[in-house]
């Protein structure tokens, strides 16, 4: 039996949520622009669904623009932010532990004249708020911190983020792709200015995101046409993209709370099997402040792309850091900044579950895990 | 028996794309940069469909890039072109018929220092080639003209343009959406050097479409991330979306002739029936080189909002210009642009018809055209 335990990459979509979309592809697939009745059904649904989407995070509907997907909001939120706002400032700080594509963001904003600072974070991936104080002046107008690692599943300190942004009046942005579905997310109450959400990340289909921007924010566009989305985002909107997010979005508002707790049992079971059964064997991420679908260990004298090719062949699919990056042969810029050296990051594997995963999908890899390890260790030259 | 004559707007999505798609959404719908089996079958279908859209247009494989959709496409072709080849100019030529994506994105272009001419077109809204040739200077580095026109259905000498832009050895990009599926593309024949499609126009869901982007030309990145499409378009891929609009493409490639055919004998209906049915009305576009599905008139002395909620009323869904601007009260600029009166562009009417149009729904519009345009007249103060 095959079991997935990668859904940090991917998730696979609910069969409720294509149930929902399936009229939108042939009978109400209209253009929201167009003034005949297909067209003002389009518009109904597209702001049904801003809506939805808004109560989720405490927003307002005015303040929800759709896009194409997290990396485009992320764009949207900090390139966008920047350029429209130069004459408030230059400098952002983020986290050194961001998305990939934060940092090639930033590197884009430095090549363009702007600064940008980066946090470290302490061994379990936490961002310490004085680093973060200490790197504001006069100049800095956007922080941006993801709401918790997509890799090590760290949460971060949201609100006292949020605090401290207000107190320096500076807006704060959070990619919270890995977080939503998962905690409750209430821009308010956390004084979040920019707030990035995928769609797929709570079990609908790729291609769609969304960035809440909180009244009074000015962006500059990224992609630029037809002025929907208030000139935000141009383009005719995807619809059914849209509809199956909020559709997503009802679905995990209802289950969220039973389905943390079944996760958190999953996560306990595998941490503390694999930690006893596994000698030099280590948790990388909080022990407790961190997602509970996320489990990332290293192994001593282990290399993570043979463990995974190993499980792999057991029918086993995780993953050894962030799939944006796995690929390429660079240890997860997220683990060194733990402060791991570089074998310590290329010995580290990430099991992530949600809504389809069984409980024997848990008891396979608890079984395997073990005796794949010892295996590899067996014919390392690296251990012992 | 309600009837949509509005396809320029929206077309539904093909039945058969759906079931293609439908085990992307929850079998295989994998990551494409995971290393695990469901990783690896969503980087074979996202290559193999890669393979099949460059097949229907003479590309090879790797000149396609996947975007969110046409306006996605049109900011990266002309903004990530001009971004990126300061050093060989900055003048760009566009047709004064672009769709608003591109009037938009010239306007940006503008703004950061780059130069743009636009070219007239004649009475049907065709660009004349010597006009084109007349604007080239030393600069000019790309000229982007819409393989049909959105509206008007007018087709450019698509093969002409080409020729040009290779002669004076200039960047030749085409936004062929509204062309696509009507008319076989052959990048390679007509020397385009860029080129955006769209899923939707096509018959796939929205919220995809591609560029062609030619080797060994060079284009900075819109949406900057985790280095996917070869760094000019990052994000996780919409796998769903990739397969939905190969699927499309497989079908349009072997049924287009067919339906060509069909088309023609609707459009030559419509307009031997309504021209001599309602006086002073006149054909808008090109009188042959239109493309098949289209139709479009104008009408003295009637508003074409007033037309189209009548038309509403009864049933029939069409158009009064571009979806994009349909909701602001200016006249269509394309209009405007082949020497029309603005109360002239105001009376007009567009038709598209498509895969699923009936002859029923044809018939049904022969029918009611005439009776509603003459019910307005009648009440109207501008007429007579």
């Amino acid at each position: 039996m095959d079991a997935y335990l990668d859904y940090q990459s991917a998730k696979p979509v609910d069969l409720r949520v294509i149930g929902a979309i399936t009229p939108y592809f042939y009978d109400k697939f209209g253009n929201p622009s167009s003034l005949h009745k297909i067209g003002d059904e389009a518009t109904k649904v597209l702001e049904e669904s801003r809506q939805t989407i808004a109560n989720f995070i405490n927003a307002e509907k005015d303040e929800i623009i759709f896009t194409s997907g997290a990396t485009e909001s992320n764009n949207l939120a900090i390139i966008g932010f920047a350029l429209r706002n130069k004459e408030k400032g230059n400098h952002i700080i983020i986290s050194e532990i961001e998305h990939i594509s934060i940092h090639n963001i930033a590197k884009y904003l430095v090549k363009n004249g702007f600064d940008v600072s980066k946090v470290p974070v302490d061994q379990y991936g936490r961002v310490n708020l004085s680093k973060i104080k200490e790197r504001i002046n006069g100049k800095t107008f956007l922080i941006s911190v993801g709401y918790a690692n997509n890799e090590i599943g760290t949460i971060q300190k949201i609100s006292d983020i949020g605090k401290l942004c207000k107190e320096y009046n500076i807006v704060f942005h959070s990619d919270a792709v890995a977080a939503e579905g998962l905690i409750p997310i209430d821009v308010k109450k956390d004084n979040i200015g920019l707030l990035t959400l995928s769609s797929n990340d709570i079990y609908g289909p790729k291609g769609l995101g969304i960035l809440f921007v909180r009244k009074g924010i000015r962006l500059s566009p990224i992609i630029i046409g037809g002025g929907q989305e208030r000139g935000l985002r141009s383009g005719s909107e995807n619809i059914t993209g849209i509809v199956a997010m909020a559709k997503a979005t009802e679905i995990i508002e209802k289950e969220m709370d039973k389905e943390v707790k079944r996760f958190k049992v999953y996560q306990d079971k595998i941490i503390k099997n694999i930690l006893s059964k596994i000698p030099r064997s280590y948790l990388n991420g909080h022990p407790t402040e961190r997602l509970a679908n996320n489990v990332h260990f290293r192994f001593e004298g282990i290399e993570g792309e043979a463990l995974l090719l190993s499980l792999k062949d057991k029918g086993i699919s995780v993953s050894t850091g962030s799939a944006c990056t796995s690929k390429t042969l660079e240890p997860s810029h997220t683990l060194i900044s733990l402060g791991l050296l570089h074998e310590e990051a290329h010995g580290s594997l990430e099991i992530t579950f949600g809504r389809f995963t069984k409980k024997e999908d848990i008891d396979l890899i608890i079984k395997v895990l073990p005796e794949v390890v010892e295996k590899l260790r067996n014919i390392s030259p690296l251990y012992k």
